[in-house]
């Protein structure tokens, strides 16, 4: 039944994405971390990214050798924000099932709604209405995405001013921070009605800026649906159509830590 | 010329592997990475893990909180080599490229070979022979493999004097380290005659223990090929098949740092 020629189109039409999925071949990888150094900002109360040098140079040996040391709040960076940061007894950083920080990823843009009114105020949220835009152009969410939102906040970093609002630290600095997050309406709406397993955005919180309660981190970790932040390049993606894989530093009890998040776009 | 029973034949082959390659959801991953805590383990020079507790508990506010600091050497747990740890001048670990340490991984066992003549001899030195057995069954390993060595150490992890040797800490303590390694001379027949493009193995080092000039690490960094140590877990991954996804915490300058090392196993 089959012939020689039906044979071969079929094996041609194969192969490639047998090639695919052997290999990760054919696509892209788009690196969406910002790295870590003096300038990495933090959350004004949070100790920042600091590296001392334990050696660098010649050895008596006769070859180089350099070595550091490291040291850092958790939450910073381009990092994730485990469901124990704000709901206890949930699960930590080490717990967080691979599975639920790989999967397909979409984008949603919202820069254009930010700093409408002022545009010295950052302080938009994200609602369930831009959610449905793009629900309207690409089809409703499916289960299991990994949605990521690109607030355009990305273009001011390391500029702790433009970005958060404040370039100053300490407990006095957090009245002045300013920049966009998600909604718990719409937090809850992804986990709820769209059965997403994580969210993810580039600013240095879930909440936004003048967020006091923290209410979307809540209820993204009641849910255990854990939160990308700070993450970067996401004008490097499409808004639908790639694998998100965010591998966090695996700290046992830790309620987040520093993740390395990248994209594969498949060709 | 399709007949329709010939079409839906050719799909019914074709959806597995669509499906695998957008979302890469046929299969499994694993996670190759210890975590990082008290007893993770670090050379007796450098410092050990530590983290402290910012905040744990009910806020003023009514919602449970908590957030740590942390503290490290770049070279503990698991975690990854980048080149300028041993060559001047060559890439640091926020500069190695994502598609180095993502590829077609396979697995060299080698924990027969170790202590033969006295088991409390851990100082195997893994030679070319030992690859080219591998290749016997296996074939010949591919350009641009990753290549993971399984000396059985893992099983001993975190008890410092099986898994490494000594528990003690401090300089005089290097003279005492006893685990399995590289062979330099099969660390430059991977890198000229196989052209893989990154190792590791389950080690505190890519030298073995009794290593006093780290030629191993030289011959690779010279190369630009990072390793891999302290991988957890191998011995739940085949011999050959799998898809290594190793993602380093992105320290700009940094010669090594934490990693997250995992593996996707396609159905």
């Amino acid at each position: 039944m089959f012939s020689p020629t039906i044979y071969c189109c079929a094996l041609l039409f194969f192969i490639p994405a047998l090639l695919q999925a052997a290999g990760l071949n054919q696509g892209r990888w788009i690196d969406l971390s910002h790295d870590f150094a003096a300038d990495t900002l933090y959350w004004p109360t949070a100790d920042k990214f600091a590296k001392s040098t334990v050696f660098a140079g010649e050895t008596e040996k006769g070859y180089y050798y350099s070595a550091y040391n490291l040291a850092a709040a958790e939450h910073g960076g381009t990092h994730v924000d485990a469901p124990v940061h704000f709901a206890q007894d949930h699960i930590s950083v080490d717990k967080i099932p691979l599975e639920q920080l790989i999967g397909p990823g979409i984008v949603i843009r919202v820069a254009d709604q930010v700093g409408k009114k002022d545009k010295s105020d950052r302080n938009y949220l994200i609602s369930i209405d831009d959610i449905k835009r793009w629900e309207t152009r690409h089809g409703a969410i499916e289960k299991d995405t990994i949605v990521l939102f690109d607030t355009g906040s990305a273009q001011f970093w390391p500029d702790a001013e433009k970005y958060m609002g404040t370039a100053e630290r300490g407990d006095a600095a957090v009245a002045k921070l300013s920049f966009p997050g998600l909604s718990p309406e719409a937090a809850i709406f992804l986990a709820d009605e769209r059965g997403v397993k994580a969210v993810g955005l580039d600013t240095p919180s879930i909440d936004y800026g003048a967020s006091k309660l923290f209410k979307t981190h809540r209820a993204l970790f009641k849910r255990n649906i854990p939160a990308l932040e700070n993450v970067a390049n996401l004008n490097a993606l499409p808004d639908k159509g790639f694998t998100l894989i965010a591998l966090p530093m695996k700290i046992r009890g830790g309620s987040g830590g520093p993740t390395r998040v990248v994209a594969f776009i498949p060709q």
